[in-house]
């Protein structure tokens, strides 16, 4: 692509270094931002800025934070007793999105993957496991995905809980909801099926 | 969506301000600069501010430029004689791509389009006769879509110019009509090009 302005090709290179963003869209977005005002443009390259530098993780739950104790953990009305383990932030913004959960979280920062050298060390479970002997946990839930490598790290983290006062329990694995039933792969239908609820429960959820 | 961090979510909303991002999309570009150096994401914010801030049109061209005058109209290398009328500078940039023509450029910054409320007073077209009327300029080169409000225009500008010594041309059609000149492939507007038509020949085609 050929520039007549170095500071417009400046810009397009550095929005075509985001995922799935290409040369053609970050042109677009580039010449979008130059039809807006300069003091909007202004917030817009302030506020990443801002939020790179000034970003922290909590040192609780290693969730993102404004401040060294994320909005999440200073909570009052949450509850202490039970905490949710999570692969990554993304996955407390789903599960804060449903409303659901008043409890705290947990994020690892990953999963147990060898193939792609990520072992239990490079993750938060050191942590976890030192909140549990501290606090007044009494159930951690594994939330992470339902893969070999998610049910690697949910038997780890078991192992490591096994010694003490401590329930650890998984997210239910079924069919989603708006799914096919003869879509769903064998291992997912299994697990629904020897997990099935008594139809009471599943009327009242439904409420 | 909820958010445990206001930085967060300022850049979120920030980046889903831009046309063709939404929220999530807008969360998945934040994590990722999450993930990277904050110098580098300081680079990223400050490339975008002040591309805004010091951006300049060309005062012979109107195309963007650096500086008071586009390095394309300060290229000695470039022929005088001949002017490519554009509608916008994605074109110019459409146009450099094919590396096909050595000219100057004269960016309309629209189109006449009476139903969008742009008669040719919002356009650089006072600007191109005055240019006509003082340069040796011998060629315009229409380089608008084939559109009906195109074909407005460059019978509006042919009107405005014919008392001046100077031969008004049209790009080839071997784009399609109802196509948009920066999606045409390199090939196609590079022929298109290289065989433009005087206008008189333009016109007869039309009927």
């Amino acid at each position: 692509m050929v520039f007549s302005s170095a500071l417009i090709e400046n810009a397009v290179n550095e929005f075509a270094k985001l995922p799935g963003i290409g040369k053609k869209t970050a042109l677009r977005l580039v010449l979008h931002l130059l039809k807006q005002e300069p003091g909007q443009v202004e917030n817009f390259g302030e506020a990443i800025t801002r939020m790179r530098k000034q970003i922290q993780f909590c040192k609780y739950c290693h969730n993102v934070s404004d401040e060294e104790v994320c909005s999440i953990c200073k909570a009052p009305s949450r509850n202490n007793g039970i905490v949710c383990v999570v692969e990554s932030i993304r996955d407390v913004m789903a599960i804060e999105n449903t409303q659901q959960f008043n409890g705290k979280y947990h994020v690892l920062g990953g999963i147990i993957s060898p193939i792609d050298g990520i072992g239990p060390d490079q993750l938060n479970i050191y942590s976890l496991v030192e909140r549990v002997k501290a606090d007044e946990i009494k159930e951690v839930i594994m939330a992470v995905s339902p893969t070999i490598e998610g049910d690697t790290t949910i038997y780890y983290i078991s192992k490591k809980l096994k010694d003490y006062p401590v329930k650890v329990t998984t997210i239910a694995r079924g069919i989603a909801f708006g799914g096919e039933l003869e879509y769903a792969d064998e291992m997912t239908l299994a697990r629904s099926l020897t997990n099935r609820l008594p139809l009471e429960n599943y009327l009242q959820q439904g409420k």
